[in-house]
């Protein structure tokens, strides 16, 4: 009577740690039996006879060696029951797999950009495939803005039959922090390279700073929400990106030097702050993809202090959609990181694959 | 190969005819097969070899007498495929019937809040009747700000593990436009009864303007995102809704002696709006649901001009969802009403259903 589906997760970091939490307590009336976890790249915990996983001991019971794709793949159509992978790592390597599980029924639920920011050729394959007879799933809700309800509504607006003319939005919680710290409704001094280096102390940026400054994190997001709406982006590269990391600095090794050479540009950016601020606006870093003149970009933008983007708090995302439909447009603002956050964006993406498939 | 499921459409109103258009021009993969269309509570089309309706003539096509719900449910059950219920009316005779329909395993796609915001009896019913084997799946997201995603999201939380602490939101574009006119950040003389009459005249209000003033609209939406957040509220009378209609003519018989006295009472409402201004906040008029002290309300609130709500523009409804998860709330803003709008919303339940059921 009960129906149930296999699950194989792969990592278990922040979001792959919060994810097997939220799954253990789970209450369902489909059965989750989790056959293969990955831990790392190196261990795994499974059992040949698809004994499911106890979620109660993972983290100290004894593990394997992790399996490689193909056979992982081969392990997951051995099994009784439709199966899902749920991809909890930024690995590359499985990205590019995925083709392969969709084609071979296997479905996937993840927040890992990278099949989906990638190389074009990547985006194709995987939708294609999902179009064959018996083709596994691909939901992937917390590749933008982590659990915030875009990509899912976002579909269901062209599917039925609506047209996207703009989407804009602030897609980096650590640019949100950064930008929403430097530049304010109140006149401030605050110095841009001070704010910076309190966001790396509060641990709000990658380990190294540039990662988040160059502006290619964005590119990804917004290069996904593109290709939604019907613009077939290259890549994350194909488009103007305005790197916050001035030119002058591009050749520096170190974080460390990057930083201490920073506050030598604070000036530039101050100046573009106080001509915003003159016209009563706010600077902020956003993602534009604007279908009326097939465009997208990434940088700088400014907004009148009464803009929803200007009174953005910490370091929430917001994203604004604007189609034939809402011509005022959609809002939908939120924290866009952090693990139960982004954990309960892709096991609600697991559930709602489980739905359409378990038996 | 090729996975189909029924569908019986009641209803071609403002929502209903936008909704036969979408579905008319969807592109999918499964087969949408209209086997029942009620046009009104008196005319349908349908064929006893349950011949699909051709939605290219529905609104000229010969029609027969409307089924009894009984007979319809008679009708999709002895049909070959699973089966959806769209039911585009706000009739409460259907809506007392669907706990009937669920049961029988026929599933439902509905922006009809009736069935969700009355009794307390009559949602249990219906999501105990969802739970039995073979039950039909009950999806409504337009019940509450037209298509933004609130219901669908609202529920992947809770499921999930997180826990809602407090809700509140605009959800009457009437009401919003109303406030957003009357209640501004720069200082304004404007009278609340012209403001009322301005968006009668613009066709904002339901023929008779008491019917948005009194607030019961916005308290049977709460009632229904309060009962998703774990609150067991008896009904959208059972908790306190602060009306607009001035005390002393709630007596009054027409609309159009109501709107002749109520230039009466603006002296009352404007001392609340000077009160709020010297405060630096706006009035609004929101529906609030706080699960810390178990509280549901409806009335006039004051924001602080840099408050999301402040903001507000035309008649767009927002709503805000704190949770454990969601320190920052989630904010979720938009359209809350209009024909296309409400019906991609049902639309793409339909679908998420088809995708759930079509065989
Ligand atoms: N953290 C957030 O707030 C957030 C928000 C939105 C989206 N995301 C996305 O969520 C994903 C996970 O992020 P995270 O913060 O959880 O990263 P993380 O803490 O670095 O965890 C990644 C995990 O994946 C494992 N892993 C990597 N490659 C593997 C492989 N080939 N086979 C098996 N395991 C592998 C890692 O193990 P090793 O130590 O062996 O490499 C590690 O356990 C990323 O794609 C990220 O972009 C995260
Ligand atoms: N309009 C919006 O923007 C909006 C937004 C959110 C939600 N909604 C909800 O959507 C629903 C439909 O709204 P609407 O604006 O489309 O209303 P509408 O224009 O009044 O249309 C209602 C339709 O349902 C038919 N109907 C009523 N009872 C029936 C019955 N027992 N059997 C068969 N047909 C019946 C009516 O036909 P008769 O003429 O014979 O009664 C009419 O065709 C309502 O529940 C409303 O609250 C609307």
């Amino acid at each position: 009577m009960t129906k149930s589906v296999n699950v194989a997760i792969i990592g278990s970091g922040v979001v792959g740690g919060a994810f097997l939490g939220q799954l253990k307590n789970l209450k369902s009336s489909i059965k989750y039996n989790v056959v293969y976890l990955a831990k790392t790249s190196t261990e795994a915990l499974y059992s040949k006879s698809y004994e499911p996983v106890d979620l109660s001991n993972w983290s100290t019971a004894a593990t394997q060696a992790t399996l490689s794709l193909d056979e992982l793949v081969k392990f997951l159509k051995a099994g009784s029951k439709p199966s899902i992978l749920v991809d909890n790592t930024s690995s590359v390597a499985i990205a590019d797999y995925y083709p392969t599980f969709i084609k071979e029924g296997i479905s996937i639920a993840t927040p890992n950009k990278k099949a989906f920011s990638s190389d074009l050729s990547v985006w194709k394959e995987i939708f294609s495939n999902a179009e064959l007879p018996h083709a596994g799933l691909v939901y992937h809700e917390a590749t933008v803005g982590a659990a915030l309800p875009l990509i899912g509504p976002l579909r269901d607006l062209i599917t039925t039959g609506d047209k996207v003319e703009k989407i804009e939005g602030i897609f980096s919680g650590t640019l949100s922090y950064i930008f929403n710290e430097f530049s304010t409704t109140e006149k401030s001094d605050v110095k841009f390279s001070d704010v910076v280096k309190v966001a790396k102390k509060l641990g709000y940026t990658e380990p190294d700073p540039r990662d988040d400054l160059n502006g290619l994190d964005v590119a990804r997001k917004v290069t996904i929400l593109a290709r939604i709406s019907g613009l077939e982006v290259q890549s994350p590269t194909s488009f103007p990106v305005d790197s916050l990391i001035p030119k002058q600095l591009e050749g520096i090794q170190s974080a460390a030097e990057f930083l201490e050479k920073l506050p030598l540009y604070d000036d530039d950016i101050q100046k573009v702050k106080d001509e915003a601020f003159a016209e009563g606006k706010v600077l902020r870093f956003v993602g534009q993809v604007d279908l009326k003149s097939n465009k997208v970009s990434v940088g700088i933008g400014k907004y009148a202090f009464d803009h929803p983007f200007a009174s953005l708090k910490g370091s929430d995302n917001v994203v604004s959609i604007k189609t034939e439909r809402y011509v005022n447009p959609l809002i939908i603002q939120g924290a866009g990181a952090g693990a139960e956050i982004t954990a309960h964006g892709v096991l609600a993406d697991t559930i709602k694959i489980a739905e359409r498939i378990a038996n």
